[in-house]
């Protein structure tokens, strides 16, 4: 893994959150970004060479909908960078964590993306993701 | 904020998590290091620019034993790293996030830290870190 591409953090408005984020780095979200088959809407900030992803449900049955009803507002995921994502599946699968995607699905941001279960990561829902070259 | 300096993890056992954690970046932990005044043991991963701390508590009224009383194993804070955690302080206090330390205490790795309420950052702690100079 090279580094932290992004944490995605769960809000319950995003328009809300867009301000209180772009006042602790200073600078405004660069995109936004609908992903419609998992039901979010969401928004990154960079801040060097990591994102924050900001990620409001579209629908009430969005896997972060379901997340903010049980947790409330806070840190959703973590996601790795990773060159090769088929690799590190096969790899972490090995090791005996769940992966609850064995082929990478699409992501946003560009990218292949597979979760691990935080069930086997201390509680820590963990997102490989790969940049899907043009 | 010039990047995420660290993910602070909240674990039940060091040991533990240290071999789960070994496991997902394919490298051990690089140092570990107990905080007194906080009441925790941690242990450092590297990926690439930025790092994984694991924090186990060492007393029953550690904020980090308190955290998994309520939440269960988990994302606990997320730190940046900043340049003059003094400045910072000062502007984010003035945008209106409540910072828990006016003051920067010693934290551990070496850095000089202060606390945003959660309450004012969408449910997540976030950590501002400084890197002490010789």
């Amino acid at each position: 893994m090279k580094k932290i591409e992004h944490i995605g953090i769960a809000v319950k408005d995003l328009d809300v959150s867009n301000e209180v984020f772009a006042a602790l780095f200073g600078k405004p979200h660069y995109k936004t970004e609908a992903v419609e088959s998992e039901g979010v809407r969401t928004s990154f900030f960079k801040t060097g060479p990591n994102k924050i992803e900001l990620l409001e449900a579209t629908s009430a049955d969005s896997p972060i909908a379901k997340f903010i009803e049980k947790k409330g507002e806070g840190v959703h995921h973590i996601a790795f960078a990773v060159d090769d994502i088929e690799a590190e599946i096969e790899r972490l699968s090995e090791e005996g964590f769940i992966v609850l995607n064995k082929i990478p699905k699409k992501g946003a941001d560009n990218k292949l993306v597979a979760f691990l279960h935080p069930k086997s990561t201390n509680g820590v829902l963990i997102e490989l993701c790969q940049e899907i070259k043009p």
